[in-house]
């Protein structure tokens, strides 16, 4: 594998894992106040379309990390609607 | 271009303007509290990886993109270090 794939595996990683902290701060704190709804639902649907495009060009790396990154976006979602 | 690319551009507009909404949202209400400082240094992280990636393929759609995501992230980013 060249540098460049290693770079964007490194860099899918980092953007994927990034909404963990996020997700363990709202569970915790319970407080949701100041993420904004827009761009909670904006950036859901952008990954869904991340996703389908990644099934479509049956790309590994596109369906892994926006699997990831839905599924926490989802979870943070959830806790803005529960904690407003 | 073709249905699979047009999906592409769609899904890349709408994960890039997601972060308006918040950098809107955070200008005007000075808080910032619930935002995870870890998720915006680690996206900020990625997404810069994403632009050297974007430049190194020479591919323009990953280069915008992420050059515009970079620059909401890190006023988002600046909020917080201002208002904790």
């Amino acid at each position: 594998m060249d540098f460049t794939n290693i770079l964007g595996f490194v860099a899918a990683f980092l953007t994927t894992i990034a909404f963990l902290p996020q997700v363990l701060k709202v569970r915790r704190s319970r407080s949701t106040r100041d993420i904004s709804l827009p761009m909670l639902i904006t950036f859901i649907a952008g990954i869904t379309l991340w996703l389908i495009y990644g099934v479509m060009v049956k790309a590994a790396p596109i369906i892994i990390a926006n699997a990831i990154t839905l599924m926490l976006n989802l979870l943070i979602l959830r806790l803005k609607i529960k904690h407003g």
